[in-house]
C-alpha cells in the first residue's frame, strides 16, 4: 500500500467515525432539548451502543498499520500540511485510546456512572463524606490512567493532555501564578472601592422570557452566527454542539427575573458555535477541521461573551435596543448603569456564577487541588480543608458548607480531572488574541458601538478558526501574537476596564 | 450451538439493529422538525451511512445459520409463542433482504433518488411525459424485484407482501370489489341529497394556531396518548415515529383558517402513536413487539381519526370545549352544524384531502392501476388514460390535468408500488374491529359523549396491540372478530352515519 492509499483509507475511517459521532451528537442534543422523560432509558442504551461502536472503530489495530504506512513518508514531510496535521493527531488519538486496557476503561466507566447519584446526593446533603469513597476510587483510577498514558514530568501532564493537547503543568502553573499574584490584590482594590454598581438592575427585574430569547438571537446573529446553520433552544444547562457542517446549535435557559443568566450564556455559546461554524468545512471530521483545544475553544466563547459582550462599546450599540425590548423594566436605567451592572464584581462561592475578575481564581484553586491530589498524593479526606483554605486565601470568603464548596462541580464525579485549567486558559488566550486583533484592526472596538462585529469575526477566522488543529494551542498563540501565553494581556484588560468602572 | 443459544444471539442482533434503527429515527425526526437547512447534506450522508450499517447487519449470513439452528427445534414448536413469532418474521425479513442482489438494490436506489426531482418537476408542470421515462424504469425494476422475491400466484403479491405480510392480491380484490359495488352508488345518493353541510365552518374561519395546538393535545391526551412518552411538533407533512420504548412522537401542520387540517391529522397520528405506545415494550425491537402490518397500523389511526374523532358522540363531548377555545369563530355554530361540517362528503381530485366516504375509491383506483402495470403489462404511457377513466367511473369527475391526477402521489417515484392498498385495508380492518368492540363493550360510544375513551383503548390493547406480530393481519381479524376481512362492517358504518347525516 502506498502512503497515499493508506492516507485515503484513514480519511474514510475518519469520516465514518464522524458520522457516528454526529449521530451521537443529535441524540444528545435531542435528549437535552426534546426527549420525553420516558425515553431516557432506551436513549442511554442507544448512546452506549454507539459509543461502543465508535470505540471499536477508533481502536482498530489496522489504524496503527495505516498510520505506520504514512508516518515516515514524504506525504507528511511538511509538518504544517493538512496530511501531517491529521496524521499527527490521529496518532495521538489512537495511542491515547489504545494505551488504556479495555477492562480498565469499562471499570472506570462503571465507577463514574455509579458516582453520579452519590455525588448528587452528597451535594444535596452538603456532606462530602458521602461522596468521599467514590471520589477516592476515581482518584486511584485516574492516577492509574496517568501511568497507562505515560508522561515525562508530572503525572498530571498526562491528564491535562487529554483536554489541552501537549500542554504541560509547569507552563500552566507559571502563567496562573503570575496572574494570581496580580489578580488577588486587584480584586481587593475593587472590593474596597466606594463606587459600586447596582446588580439588581440585571438580576432582579422583569425580563419576559420570549423577549429575552429574541434579543439573544439578535445579538448572536449580529456577531455573525448563521441561523441557517444554527438554532437556539432551551435546556437545563446551556451548551453548544456541532452536528455536522451547516448545523451548529446552541442552548440556554431563561429566568424571567434575570437578564444576565440567559443573555451571556447565549453569547458564550455563540462564541463556541462561531468557532465551529468557521472551521474549514472541507476538513470536517478530521483534525485539520477541528478545534485546536478546549482552551482555544473557551477563548472564543469568552471573547464574544466578555471581551465583546461585556464591553462598553457593545452596550453603546446594544443598550438602546435592549431598552426597546424592555421599556418599562429599563425606564429608569442609563446605559452606564446597565453597563456597570452587567460587569458587577463580587466574590461568590459558585464558579459558574462568577464574574470576569473572580472567575479565574475559582479555576486556580481547582488546579492547585488537582495537582495536590495527582502529583502529591493529597488524601481524599483532606480535599475539603484545602478547598476552604485556598478559597479564603484567593477570594476572601469562608465556605459555609461543602455544597457551596468542594461538591459544587460535576467534573470530578465524571472522572474529568485535568479539565478545569482549560477554562482559565480560555480567558488568557482570549485576552491575548483580542489584544492582537485590536493592534491589527484600528477602530475595532469603536466599530462595536456601531453594531459592526464582522471585522473581529473575520480576524478570528483568519488567525484562529481556519487553522483547525494545525497548531497546538501554545504554538498558535505564538504564531498569532508573536509571544508565548502570558497573563499580561488579560491583566491589562481587567485593569483598564475595571479600573475605570470602579474608579481605582 | 443449542437452539436457545442461537435464539439469544438473534435477540442480541435484533437489539443492535433496533439501536441503529431508532438512531435513524431520531435523525429523521430532527430533520423534519428542527434541522437548520444547511445541515441537510451531511444529514443525508449520515443517514446513508447508518442505512448501510443496518443493511449489512440485517443481511449477515450468520443470521441464516442462527435461524437454521432454531427453526426445527422445540423452541418454536408452538407457532404462537414469542420465539416462534420472532423466528418466523426474522426468517421472512432475512429472506426478503437477501433475495435482492446488492447491485440491484443500489441501482434501484439510484433510480429512485434521481426520480424525485423529475417527479416534482413533472407535477409542477402537470406533464406526465416528463416523469414517464423514470416511472418506466421504476416499473421495470419493480417487476424484476417481484421476480427476485418470488410469488405463487401474481407478481403483485410479492410487492404487496412487502407492506402487508402474506396478503394476497386476490383477497384484496375480493374485498375492494365488494366495497366499491356498494360505495359508488351510495356516494351518488349522498351527492344527490338536498341536505348538505356547510364545510366552510371548519375550512374557512379563524382558528388561531396556538389554540389549535392545545386543543389537539387535549383531544389526543384524552384518547390516552401519554405525553410523558410523546410530544407534538410541526413538520411539513404530519407523521408519527417510534424512537424507542417511552418515546413515540407525532407531528402536524397548522393552517390558521382550517380546523380540519391539523385537528384530524393530530388524531390520525395519535392513533398510530397509541398503537406503538401499547405494543409490548418488553419485546421492543423484535417482531413480537412490532406492528402486525401497515394495514393494521392504519386501522388504528383511522379508528381514532374517523370512528372516534368524527363521531357524533365525540363531538357531543368535544364541541363545547372546542367552542370555548374559539368563542367568536363558533358563536353562531351549533354542535350539529359542526359535526356535519367535519363529515362533509365531496368527491375531489386529491386523495389526501378526501373524506371518509370517497377515500377508499381513490385507493381502489390506484390498486387497479398497479395490478394492470405489474400483472398485465400496462404500458407506462397508458397510465394517465386509465387513471382518468377510472376516476370518472368511481368518483364521477373529469381529471383536469395530471398534477391533480396520476402525478399527485409521491409513492411511485419512491418505488413504492404495492403500498396503497394498505390505506384502504386500514379503513376496512378498523371498521371491523370497531364493530366488534361495540359488541363487546355495551355503551362504548355513549361513553365517548362523556369524554371516556379508555375502554376503547383497553380493548384495542388487549385484542390488537398486545399481540405485536403474533398474527398476520388477515388472521388477526379472524381471531378478534371471528370473521375474515369483509367490506360489510365499513359499509354498515358509512350507511348508518351518512344516511342519517344526509337524510337518505
Amino acid at each position: 500500500m502506498t502512503p497515499e492509499q493508506a492516507y485515503q483509507q484513514l480519511l474514510q475511517r475518519a469520516k465514518e467515525i464522524a458520522y457516528l459521532g454526529t449521530a451521537q451528537g443529535v441524540l444528545g442534543w435531542d435528549q437535552e432539548v426534546n426527549m420525553p422523560r420516558n425515553g431516557a432509558q432506551w436513549r442511554a442504551e442507544m448512546q452506549s451502543y454507539l459509543s461502543g461502536q465508535l470505540h471499536r472503530k477508533a481502536t482498530d489495530p489496522e489504524i496503527n498499520d495505516l498510520l505506520a504506512a504514512v508516518e515516515e513518508s514524504d506525504l507528511v514531510a511538511n509538518p504544517l500540511s493538512d496530511e501531517a496535521v491529521n496524521v499527527r493527531e490521529w496518532r495521538r488519538e489512537y495511542d491515547r485510546a489504545t494505551k488504556l486496557p479495555t477492562e480498565f476503561v469499562e471499570r472506570f466507566t462503571r465507577v463514574v456512572v455509579l458516582s453520579q447519584q452519590v455525588w448528587a446526593e452528597a451535594r444535596a446533603k452538603a456532606d462530602f463524606s458521602i461522596f468521599a469513597p467514590n471520589l477516592g476510587e476515581i482518584i486511584e483510577l485516574t492516577k492509574q490512567k496517568a501511568e497507562y498514558l505515560g508522561y515525562e514530568d508530572k503525572p498530571y501532564d498526562a491528564l491535562l493532555d487529554g483536554f489541552e493537547p501537549g500542554e504541560k503543568t509547569e507552563n500552566v502553573k507559571r502563567v496562573f501564578t503570575a496572574l494570581r499574584e496580580e489578580l488577588a490584590p486587584f480584586l481587593q482594590e475593587i472590593m474596597a472601592s466606594s463606587t459600586q454598581p447596582d446588580p439588581s438592575i440585571v438580576e432582579d427585574r422583569d425580563y419576559p422570557v420570549e423577549r429575552q430569547r429574541i434579543l439573544g438571537e439578535v445579538a448572536s446573529a449580529g456577531f455573525g452566527l448563521n441561523y441557517e446553520s444554527s438554532r437556539l433552544d432551551v435546556s437545563t444547562h446551556p451548551f453548544s454542539t456541532n452536528l455536522g457542517p451547516g448545523d451548529q446549535r446552541i442552548t440556554t435557559r431563561f429566568n424571567p427575573r434575570n437578564f444576565n443568566d440567559s443573555f451571556f450564556s447565549i453569547l458564550h455559546e455563540t462564541g463556541h458555535a462561531l468557532y465551529e461554524q468557521n472551521l474549514p468545512a472541507e476538513h470536517f471530521g478530521t483534525p485539520r477541521g477541528e478545534a485546536a483545544s478546549l482552551g482555544i475553544h473557551e477563548s472564543q466563547s469568552r471573547t464574544w461573551e466578555n471581551l465583546v459582550g461585556r464591553s462598553r462599546a457593545f452596550w453603546a450599540y446594544f443598550f438602546p435596543i435592549t431598552r426597546q425590548f424592555f421599556p418599562k423594566t429599563l425606564a429608569d436605567v442609563s446605559m452606564e448603569d446597565f453597563y456597570f451592572a452587567v460587569n458587577a464584581v463580587k466574590p461568590g462561592f459558585i464558579r459558574v456564577d462568577a464574574d470576569e475578575v473572580t472567575y479565574n481564581l475559582h479555576i486556580m484553586l481547582r488546579f492547585e487541588i488537582e495537582q495536590a491530589i495527582i502529583n502529591e498524593g493529597l488524601p481524599v479526606e483532606e480535599i475539603p480543608a484545602m478547598w476552604n483554605t485556598l478559597f479564603k486565601e484567593y477570594l476572601g470568603l469562608d465556605v459555609p458548607d461543602d455544597s457551596k464548596g468542594v461538591l459544587q462541580d460535576v467534573h470530578w464525579s465524571h472522572g474529568m480531572i485535568g479539565y478545569f485549567p482549560t477554562y482559565a486558559l480560555g480567558n488568557l488566550y482570549g485576552a491575548q488574541f483580542f489584544a492582537q486583533a485590536k493592534a491589527d484592526i484600528p477602530g475595532l472596538e469603536e466599530a462595536f458601538a456601531r453594531g459592526e462585529f464582522l471585522p473581529l469575526l473575520d480576524w478570528l477566522r483568519q488567525h484562529i478558526h481556519q487553522h483547525g488543529m494545525r497548531y497546538r494551542a501554545y504554538d498558535l498563540v505564538e504564531v498569532v501574537t508573536g509571544e508565548p501565553l502570558s497573563h499580561e494581556p488579560l491583566m491589562a484588560h481587567l485593569r483598564a476596564k475595571y479600573g475605570e468602572l470602579y474608579r481605582l
